[in-house]
């Protein structure tokens, strides 16, 4: 898209040459063809190291930006982003040119809509009424139970199971609000890589990137009604019991344990081998591994015991 | 149905007239062809001003309607009017009479299920495996993503996006319990209605209302697995987070936000503006606007806080 | 399948008889062809007693059993079993050499599908992208809406309403994990028993049994977005309230209530007519019938308000 026409979209002044942007990126991985943005000042910084062609700022971060960057100056960049992702969105479902390639010994049930592109590996088992959208892949012996969905670009890894009615790569939860109160979509441009020997529940919800993908790494099981937000990233081995919730960008390492209705705040990170008690509830980064917590704020589960009982005798005060 | 009939379904004694019944409505809604009930003694004093034409009531209240009401008397008059919603329910699906209206542009899978008498706008975009009950209407430039089941009655307005394999218009939760520790089912007759620029995230259920409608105002955004009960409102531009719950009949302002697996008690209502923590739980209604609250019990968000505090200090002791 | 394949499946030595073993059962229920094995000293008693053709046990258990029970001696016995239960499950889908036999009255959607060997009973609904796996049996009444899915050799009784997209005996959540942290899954070889006047909500999920059946009893009311683990009983008239998570092994009295949100920890009782208030947290199982209880840790709901009084005075210290 040209730049005028996105300075026209977003309603900013620009006179200068015309030249193409071709998505948009993050201040520190935006290329000179590609458009950033800066809607928080904890991104300031970074500004000064951007190589991005373009950057959508507001009047006071106007003269920050490497002077082979043009800046499009607004009043809410984050929402002029937010109105940008739309026009740089992948089409959500294209019509069939490519049938899909099925590997042999796959059995694909003649009830699953399989769209543009898809290509499913060796000894699959895809059941009746599941979706598998444009340019998805599903690697050798993985079965997929009825009513699986699986959006557009998502891949799956080889021996995994996925149950039923679960959901794989909806747009994360995303948007812009506006001085005026009005929430702009922020288009899901991303994608869910799923790798080996992962399991999933049945109904449970695992959403696309923003940028980039959310990432199940190898052996992790997942329960019934778990929530992956977008721009998440679970460790090998790690577990997730039901109804346990991944709020957006939470990175859990290797064999992190997530006992049921846990969740996260997202935007931290969990240290590897981390047991997490059930309803624990975690706001801020684990940085040593190996330890058990619960509660809500978190604390070390001994001390989350203790403070009980402590509880507990002021009960009979 | 005849009043007779009704009173025989229910085992109450009527020697009078045959005039038609046509709807059980409450007590102050209700017409002179309409039937009501009195439950609660919290309603009691509504009977001295209702135009039903009859009215289910328990000895104690058998003399209290105005003289053109006719009263019948059970011993359990909630049980009594469970087993009536039955006879006033609408049939769950009829055969197809009216082929589904789709307006220009749009594209509906043929793996999608039209029920009778559907009607789609403009530039919508249903995709495999959607269900569309009886007199479903979507206006247009909608997208239903794979496995969205939306009941029959329920209306999906412009703008929207409803993610894959997410309910709207199942039955809400509702039942009376006899004496002798049976459930008869409330028939759930209401509907749902979604108005325009709403995103619903994907496996989230949001349930009809028993009678008039679930309502859901424009530009509301609900992410995964939210549960939303019979009769709610949300406000326009409310913000509910992965997870959380609204009971039944809980009524919400503009731009309140419900953070991760957050909840409320149902019959209350939220202020405008109010931003509840993740994990809030709501049991009273919140009458001031603007206001940040967290915690279960609730309370102030700054006050959680710092109780918190105190409970870390307690812990030290 | 014969016990020298089994020895060198799960790396143990056997210089013995050839015999053959039909099922891996418990300690106690295990007949003399059959297979069982000790994973936790809990059990150790009960080896003396058991009547298993063959054990898979540790060194240090290795001389504990009856002679006429063959012991395999392995590292990681509850590992070696998890391998072991693969070889022993029963085929995900097969294809269909006994079509369909439905009842008088019924209506199935020609979008549903059923698989192998399926009984549904007279007036049945069965609507759209429903899946019936290998062996259900639907009885009379019953109305499963769009997108329901049971897994094969389940059960559901008559008058059954199950809403959308739930799922019923997907596989419980079990797996064993290696001294690697390597996790080799269980196979569920159970299956769900739903008894007559039962209601299921949307996006619920009920997994099937490892070993026997879960068991939902008559005229349980289940709300949406539900979780119950594998082998859970829930008794008759219980009510389960939206985004309630029972863990594996949970047995639920008659007439208990759970409010929103709660759970419990699994291999638990909860006498008949309990009452656990929203959120509650079971932990340990509750013996005295018609009690209310509330909060995590639990305790009884006036005990709970109380604290929360006393909290609140805490407060203002």
């Amino acid at each position: 898209m040209d730049i005028k026409q996105i300075a026209e979209i977003i309603g900013a002044k620009y006179s200068g040459q015309s030249f193409e942007i071709k998505k948009i990126n993050t201040l520190l991985d935006a290329q000179p063809s590609e458009i950033s943005f800066v809607s928080n000042d904890k991104y300031i910084k970074d500004i000064y190291q951007t190589k991005a062609g373009a950057l959508i700022v507001d009047g006071n971060n106007a003269d920050k930006a490497p002077s082979s960057t043009i800046t499009l100056v607004v009043d809410e960049p984050y929402v002029a982003m937010a109105k940008l992702s739309q026009y740089f969105s992948s089409s959500i479902e294209s019509s069939i040119d490519k049938k899909a390639v099925i590997g042999k010994g796959s059995i694909v049930s003649e009830k699953a809509e399989l769209r543009n592109n898809v290509n499913i590996g060796k000894n699959c088992h895809i059941m009746a009424n599941v979706y598998l959208g444009d340019n998805v892949v599903v690697k050798d012996n993985t079965i997929l139970y009825p009513g699986v969905v699986i959006y557009r670009d998502c891949h799956i890894g080889s021996n995994c199971i996925v149950h039923a009615n679960s959901v794989i790569g909806g747009d994360g939860f995303g948007f812009a609000t506006s001085k005026t109160g009005q929430h702009i979509k922020i288009y899901q441009n991303g994608n869910v890589i799923i790798e080996d020997d992962v399991e999933i529940g049945s109904c449970t919800t695992i959403d696309r990137a923003a940028l980039g993908s959310t990432l199940i790494k190898k052996g992790v099981h997942i329960d019934n009604l778990v929530q992956v937000a977008h721009n998440c990233e679970v460790g090998e081995y790690s577990v997730l019991v039901s109804q346990t919730g991944l709020a957006g960008s939470s990175k859990l390492g290797h064999h992190v344990v997530m006992g049921g209705q846990s969740a996260t705040s997202g935007h931290l990170e969990i240290a590897p081998l981390t047991t997490l008690a059930a309803r624990s509830g975690v706001t801020k980064s684990i940085k040593t591994s190996g330890k058990v917590f619960g509660g809500f704020p978190l604390m070390q589960q001994k001390s989350w015991l203790k403070l009980q009982a402590k509880l507990a005798k002021l009960l009979k005060t």
